[in-house]
């Protein structure tokens, strides 16, 4: 192969990590960038090109690469675009639809291709992750809010308008749900994040007196590493929460399977790090859940990506495609 | 073209209806058999093998025929097989494996091509019917019970063992659920099915003491059709039985959004001859409960196939693709 790299970048809302990979997934060399220091994408698209560029040429050389695969926020992976986002100090307050892909070709001269942040991490893990050889599942991250990314017959699944796979977004309490960022109630990701983890602790410790080491947090400040710790010395009432949690979760896998039959759930993200405590009543609900044809026939697996990795191999794997 | 033909055939547990098709969907010959007159399935292939060859050559040549697409309960596609039906006397009581399309193709020496009922029914919608240029939408068959056939960029969805698509068997009562055909509570299809209409309908009936036309008829024999006339003669709790059961599909239809975000959904079968009665309260529902950015821009279609061509048609755009 006579350009046996790529590049992954993933943009967030303060940096840009990139990162030059190889085929095996293995993150060569990597930097990051501030991502506000400016309010002008064009500006921002300069300093990526630059950095990129520096990066690669250090050790390897641009001729190398293959071609550049990004997670952005917004991203649309049919227009190349990322649209209407006010999570980028350049994304023109959410009334801007940024040619990202096309003009960062133009000054970098290589292929470069967008998605969002799961459907990057859902690539990843089927390029180089514990869903190699995979052509049929569905990646869930449980981070902030509920990603997913969908892989159906071995590619993503995007849908009519690239805005497929929002899974986070299903309602699984339909009558007085929490309200969720996304403006509806009820959603898996207001009780299924790492955040909707800490109001479920802070629900559970106002509605009773029961006893639990949580109580020696403020509840404003809970978070799901707190209750995870909680767990781990035996606290109860922190293990009905990941109880709670992963019997929700469970149930709406179920759903998801009667939709596109994978092979395999594979989870991501901050929660996953409570292991067990997580895994096991998922794992239960699901197969309570399912239809007989399915029960105990779905694997669920934690993704096997080096987390700090991650977001970069993700998007690295856009780049194979082009 | 030298092969403008392909026949479809819509198996049944009576019958087994057979029909030659043109490329813009008519039905130039049609026949029809019957299908539980054996319990060996070698037989009944051979009944059908004859009686396609006799309707052909008819009027036509075997030689202008492409290919066989079938619909029937069970059908495995990527394999060819019908499994483990209980639905059809040859079928070995749910415990056989049947190779049908290779049965079947050795003796009429052409491709054949097996899928369920829905999938062939979205496949005729995307062919000859509304969907004609769409990539991306859901079919929802409301019958006897609630099927789906989902498209995604052009293809079905079929999953990792040929079974996804089970969208009538999403959860969408999660507590005291009604008891469904497939062993699971609180399905979709238990109350949005012309069978469940009239489950509703009796629930209605019992828990209050309205007035209704439907008090008119013995509960047990309530059908949807009844409900539907009730309904056109201006019955308050007939139009609030269709408003229960569009409420709940069209929250069921806003999750499906979530996950393959399609460009409509085309809703076909005994239940859609109720017009606006069920259209109104599933496109309000699906809209108060899809993500904002999918607000009003999902299409809700009725189904253009003519009734009683409806299976065949979607059991031949199968064969287009051999």
């Amino acid at each position: 192969m006579d350009k046996p790299y790529v590049v992954g970048i993933d943009i967030g809302g303060q940096t840009a990590k990139i990162g030059l990979v190889d085929a095996r997934g293995n993150v060569l060399t990597q930097t990051a960038i501030v991502s506000n220091d400016t309010d002008d994408y064009k500006v921002f698209i300069k300093n990526l090109c630059d950095a990129v560029t520096k990066l690669v040429n250090k050790e390897y050389s641009m001729s190398q690469v293959r071609g550049i695969g990004i997670g952005a926020p917004n991203a649309n992976f049919y227009k190349g675009t990322i649209e209407n986002t006010v999570n980028l100090t350049w994304g023109g307050n959410g009334k801007l639809i940024i040619p990202f892909a096309e003009e960062m070709s133009k000054i970098i001269k290589l292929p470069v291709k967008l998605t969002n942040d799961a459907n990057a991490a859902a690539l990843g893990e089927m390029t180089y992750g514990v869903a190699r050889g995979m052509k049929d599942f569905i990646m869930i991250t449980l981070g902030t809010g509920v990603g997913s990314g969908i892989i159906v017959n071995g590619n993503l699944l995007y849908g009519h308008d690239a805005n497929a796979g929002e899974l986070g977004h299903v309602t699984m309490v339909r009558q007085n749900g929490r309200l969720c960022g996304c403006g509806k109630t009820g959603c898996l990701e207001a009780y299924c994040s790492a955040t909707g983890v800490a109001r479920t602790a802070r629900e559970m410790l106002e509605t009773s007196d029961r006893k639990s080491l949580l109580r020696n947090i403020p509840p404003e400040s809970i978070s799901s590493k707190d209750v995870f710790e909680a767990a781990n010395q035996g606290d109860e009432l922190a293990k009905e929460i990941f109880d709670f949690t992963g019997t929700m979760l469970g149930a709406a896998l179920a759903d998801f399977v009667a939709f596109s039959s994978p092979e395999a759930f594979v989870l991501f993200g901050g929660l996953t790090r409570s292991g067990d405590f997580i895994m096991k009543p998922v794992v239960d609900s699901l197969n309570r859940n399912v239809m007989p044809r399915w029960k105990n026939k779905i694997k669920v697996l934690f993704s096997q990506l080096k987390e700090s990795d991650a977001a970069i191999l993700g998007a690295s794997a856009l780049a194979w495609e082009v």
